[in-house]
């Protein structure tokens, strides 16, 4: 598996990210998106219309991405560093697929799916970041 | 100007943003950030030993970027799609600067100024997303 146990649950428990696609002139767009982590570890983007959407566009013509989901730290046992900020940033490739289960209703049934090569892990397994690279094929 | 005053309004009142640059190998990065909205509606970011973070390279490498303030919309009256997204894009061409005026206590003398080249409007002044460029110079 690509994520560590709090990785999966802290990913799990976050109902918004940002993904980061590049333009078609090289700049990077960045916007706020809803997405579902899968058993294999991918992680699924969709949205309301999302084949219209510059994101999709963007990732038909260069795959690469990053995603993040990142959130302050709460004042809890346990917590490292509250309020800081902690999350993780997965940078890979995205393929563009039809599901047959939209990640919300009234979003539509193709998805964004990013495949991680790069995690990194701000503030959840340990204090600061932590970067790793992952190998080609763990998530398939 | 380049913001309206509600987007004015929103990026003042928001602590967190998050910050994508392209990194070394052409992937995007994304990171969250503290920022400032300065007078002339640049956005400074900064952090503690900024000029040792990932960002700060690639922007000395390649200074397209994006950066985006967003949050779920409370349900208060005159809100526009209660319980949707909301924020502001600001993609653009970023410089690195020394400032006389960190950010937050423990923050380094260093920031990324973003200089705005299309502002994305995200359920802020009117429903949806509205997107406009910036004439060059707007902000200088």
């Amino acid at each position: 598996m690509i994520f560590t146990d709090r990785e999966r649950d802290y990913l799990a428990g976050q109902g918004l990210g940002r993904l980061a696609t590049i333009g078609p002139d090289g700049t990077p767009h960045v916007r706020p998106v809803g997405f579902r982590l899968n058993e294999d570890d991918t992680i699924d983007i969709g949205g309301p219309n999302l084949r219209s959407s510059q994101k999709y566009r963007n990732v038909r013509t260069d795959p690469k991405v990053s995603f993040i989901a990142d959130d302050l730290t709460p004042d809890e046992p346990g917590a490292i560093r509250p309020g800081w900020g902690r999350g993780v940033e997965i940078r890979g490739l995205a393929e563009l697929l039809e599901t047959d289960r939209p990640l919300a209703p009234g979003f539509s049934d193709e998805v964004i799916r990013v495949h991680a090569r790069r995690v990194l892990s701000l503030n959840l397994d340990a204090p600061g970041s932590q970067a790793r690279d992952i190998e080609r094929g763990a998530d398939s």
